[in-house]
Order: structure tokens, then sequence, then C-alpha cells
């Protein structure tokens, strides 16, 4: 289903080519999926699962030193959203290609506008860190500052997986980290 | 078919709902449109069209002053963007409705990226305008500086079609010109 959605989208979702990948017929299929939207639904929790158990650019690790806190774990998590290789690039594949249905079902829009709002929560933490820690300016709203970034990263998603010629992972960090300096002024 | 799409996505685009909205029949419709693909190319052309045909923030009337250059004009060209009101977030809707099924079309995502790459050509020149005028930094990268505001406000987009509750037009306004006057510091 991974494979399918990442390469044809949800509009290419079906229980044929679900079951093709699989080696496995459609009806053991509709078994467990008795449509589309299940699939879908599936493929976006399976999807939040790995995204939290995949190494993170800042997990602790035995021996290593501690994570980054501030300005440093804002930059760490706004690049953890980013399609900066094969596996994170699928996995932006999916979650753009849900969008669409989403936006027409008003539970999956629910779960992705609360995906969306805990993200921000998190980021706004790391943003007020960062002022503490004198690295962004106090008299900024972390609010707005989290939501804006949010916004940049998702957009820079959506154009890296449009022009991926053009949005290489290396200027993708740049034009992240150009960003990140403008707040820092 | 515009209705239809803006309201239920491209997931629900069906000959026969657009037939519905038209009070015409499912075989009058195919006779203009093999399928749904034709449908959604239609509307993505359509969609071109309005947007250059609706009147632009910036565009000279008579008896108006000069449209703004520099930084105003770049400010202008990215309010152009957003959903900031409901004819523009039902176009919105249908860009995002569109990515998913071109992402996986080689003709459509390539009229897509390059749709992209002219807006970004766009807003390089008046960023170049804006440097020349003393408004932007003369040592920033133009074209970088173009992608990550067009980054900035298609994640924008993304974001208010999912919360329009936590992303009302004016809370948009403010976070696009706290962008901006990240580039300007």
């Amino acid at each position: 289903m991974w494979r399918v959605l990442s390469t044809r989208g949800f509009e290419g979702l079906t229980l044929r080519a679900v079951a093709a990948e699989l080696g496995a017929s459609t009806g053991l299929l509709t078994h467990y999926f008795p449509n589309k939207r299940a699939l879908l639904s599936h493929a976006l929790e399976e999807l939040d699962r790995r995204s939290a158990a995949r190494p993170r650019r800042l997990a602790p690790v035995d021996g290593t030193p501690p994570p980054p806190v501030g300005l440093a774990r804002l930059r760490a998590a706004l690049l953890d959203v980013l399609p900066l290789d094969e596996a994170t690039e699928a996995g932006n594949r999916i979650w753009v290609s849900s969008w669409d249905v989403a936006l027409a079902d008003p539970e999956l829009a629910a779960a992705h506008a609360e995906r969306y709002a805990r993200s921000r929560v998190a980021l706004t933490a790391h943003v007020a860190d960062a002022q503490r820690l004198g690295e962004l300016p106090a008299d900024a709203d972390p609010a707005g500052l989290a939501a804006g970034a949010q916004a940049f990263v998702l957009g820079l998603v959506v154009q890296s997986l449009f022009a991926p010629a053009e949005f290489p992972a290396e200027r993708q960090i740049a034009l992240l980290d150009a960003y990140l300096a403008g707040l820092v002024a």
C-alpha cells in the first residue's frame, strides 16, 4: 500500500494495485479494508507510527551528547519534515496525496488539522526555548513564529516534490537556514 | 465542475456529479470530457485563466496611482496566492486537490512544475527590484529568496485550508508580514 501510494498517489490506490504488490488476492484485502478510504486511513496511521519510530535527528543515543535545545532543536524538527532522502520523499508524497481526500472528508480533515496543530505546539515550545536562550528575539510571538515555520517547510515539501532537480537536499537545507537566519535577525 | 472540485475535491469529481450541477446528462458531458483527468486538466486551465483575469491587488486602473514596485509588489504578489476570501479559497482548494493526481501524472506534474517555476521567476524579479531600491539586503540570493517566499505562501495555503478558523485572512496577512520583516532584517 505504501509503495502504491508513494508512486501513484491516492488516485492510483486501488485494492487491485495493492493486492498485486502483495501477491495476494483482492478478496483477501477487502477482508481487511472495505474501501479506498479505509486503506488511506490505515496508511496515514502507519505513516504516523513510522514517523514516530524513525531515528530523529535529535534522538538521544547511548554515548552521544544530549539532544540540542532551542534554535538547534527547532531546526532539527523542521529538517525532519523535509523530503531530504528517498524514505522521507515517499512519506511526504503520501501526505500530499492525502490532502485532496482529507479536505473533503470531515473526519480525515479533523485528524490532519489536529496533527498540524500538535506539530505547531511542539514548534512553539522550541521557539520559546530559543527565546529564553536569547537565540530568537524575545518580542516575537512564539505561536506566530511556529505557524510561519510550519508553513515554510510544508510549502518547501510541495515545491521539492514537483521539482526535485531544483530542490535537492542541500538546497532545501540552505533555504531553511536562510529562513531561520531571517527569524534571528 | 468548479463547484464540485472546490467542495468535494478531485476524489469527489465524477462526470455524474458535474452533470448534476449542470442539470445536464452524463452523456452530454462525456461528449466533451472523456474522463476525470480531462475534467481536471480543463479545471486547471480555467483556474489559470480566472487567475490571470481576476483584478489583481496591483493592477493599474484608470485614475489610480501606478502599481507598486519592489517589496510592495512582492507582498502583493504573495497576497494574491493566499485564500483570503471565498473565491481564492475555492481556487486554492482546487490547486491542492490537483497535487495528488499531478504528482502521479508526468504531463500534469510538468505543467505544475512549470507554473511554479514561472511564478518563482516573477517573484525573483520583484526581489531584485526591492534589492535595487534598497528595501532588501543586496547580498541575498534573489532566486533563493523567491523560492523561500513561494514555499511560505504555499504552506500557509495548506494550513489555512485545514484550519480556517485558526488562519483567518488577517492572521494570514500578519504571518506574511512577519515573514517579510524577517527578509528585510
